[in-house]
């Protein structure tokens, strides 16, 4: 095998109370990718977007995760150029850079043969997360590699489980058209926090997993409240509460910021209450005149996959 | 139906990073009461007991729950005399008032034809915790009524989860024979906490639900690690670290302080591995010269019950 074309798909982080913990896979919304084996060895990166992204395989978080990967495999054999159809914007809160960096592993490691763990790929795909955005976190990469929804229980060791749930639920995607750095967005966050808004997050995220695990809505409901970000980050992004309402009005079961923002995240039952919801804040955010993007999908219980 | 009697059991509140929030139900260790309808219409509380405990009914964990039981049902019919033998030491840290209140509200119930969901028996047990601690919370008490581990995601409005885990799991209880008050112990909580200790608290708590859920002993292991109370609640137990060390090396997954102390709780697969852990601390106290009581039980998925 010399080539190969595969799904990168969108995630969302966080997922409310579960910041830096908790992250989805999604099913509609991702990058393409084809991998092509090379006589050069080196990294050729091609970025087919209207998005303005470097090509330096060095500073792109595609190529220098398979850089890292390759250095770790002694793999001087061939070079690989990694093509990216870029779907997803950067900054946009659904995992840009860990669609092109969790991607460009697997599909490197799959033209190899497989010689990596998954841990390892997350650890490679680290190294892309790492360039885009002050800290390494593995909260997006770990979804696209496990499928499903992820705990990353400890970032530093990499002890990360997936989650055997089977939810049918769907996940909206609100994006208005503004962009928010990673950077600037931590920045907002508190160094030191309540003792009891530190239990009750815990408490939030323990009905939150458990609502996941018992198919309880109204749990998965109650439980997603954010005390320790939400408040700070939200101010960022416009119409937020407002939103927030709108969605809760019509039968979302879980609305927040996704990973940094400004995307926003609303979970629900079935098909038609997304739908509902979307018209609804497709309305607001005309009447304030914001741009909006807004994405139904379900959850990716498979991650990134070869599509050829 | 005149008279009921009822086995109340141990409880471990906390479970290492599930602060205020988890609890486990105890089977082989436990309180006995009969319940005994009576003409005349007041609280009579009996107390068969080594221990120093008031009989005053206004004063007694078991007595206040059922007083404030009684004035919501608004019943005077009869009265009830209330007799215990209360074999779980207070101040031992495996809910001797939870099983005092929660028993009694349960059993008066029961007399009285179930009029009480059982939220409400947690809202008028929480009436004992009351006067036997600074907090009324429902840690202790939530899994004496639904029986198993329970959730309080919510003390406030007592939203209450059982996690439908079915563990064969078997909790060891060393019980250094000193005592310490919850309330005194409370005191050494820091008040502020560190955002990425709140955060890694949070993560291990999720960690360790889903190990329940999943029944994977090395992440229920990995998860049982408590950065926010027990450093600073363990130093009032005497040789705390000491014992951890004893009870990992010989195969415990999960290790800690049982509620506010002073007793400590070792989760183990199965019972050979809490023999050998409870011979080795055994002999250390021994040195030591502290006296301590060693109990074996498996996880009580049924809570409070009726024996006759």
């Amino acid at each position: 095998m010399n080539s190969i074309k595969i799904f990168c798909p969108a995630s969302v982080a966080n997922l409310s109370c579960g910041f830096d913990i908790l992250g989805l896979c999604l099913e509609s919304i991702g990058d393409e990718m084809i991998i092509t084996k090379i006589e050069e060895k080196k990294i050729i990166i091609k970025i087919n977007s209207e998005y303005d992204l470097t090509e330096n395989p060095q500073k792109n978080a595609a190529g220098i995760s398979v850089i890292k990967m390759l250095e770790f495999l002694n793999f001087n054999e061939c070079g690989f150029r990694i093509q990216i159809d870029k779907k997803i914007k950067p900054g946009s809160g659904i995992g840009s850079s860990a669609a092109s960096s969790a991607g460009s592993v697997f599909g490197v490691n799959k033209l190899l043969g497989n010689p990596l763990t998954k841990k390892q790929l997350i650890q490679f795909a680290l190294e892309g997360e790492k360039i885009c955005s002050d800290t390494a976190h593995a909260d997006n990469i770990s979804p696209l590699i496990y499928g499903g929804i992820t705990i990353v229980r400890d970032n530093k060791t990499l002890d990360i489980i997936r989650i055997n749930t089977s939810n049918s639920l769907f996940i909206s995607i609100i994006h208005p058209q503004i962009e928010i750095k990673t950077k600037d967005s931590r920045k907002l966050i508190k160094r030191k926090v309540d003792f009891s808004e530190a239990i009750q997050q815990s408490a939030n995220l323990a009905g939150l997993i458990t609502g996941l695990f018992h198919d309880d809505y109204d749990l998965i409901k109650r439980s997603c409240n954010d005390l320790l970000i939400e408040p700070y980050r939200s101010v960022l992004i416009p119409e937020f509460d407002k939103l927030k309402r709108i969605a809760y009005s019509n039968n979302s079961i879980g609305f927040g910021i996704s990973g940094s923002g400004p995307s926003m995240f609303s979970l629900t039952k079935n098909f038609e209450d997304a739908i509902c919801i979307e018209k609804e804040i497709q309305k607001h955010y005309e009447r304030k005149r914001i741009l909006v993007k807004y994405y139904i999908s379900k959850i990716n219980n498979e991650g990134v996959k070869v599509i050829i």
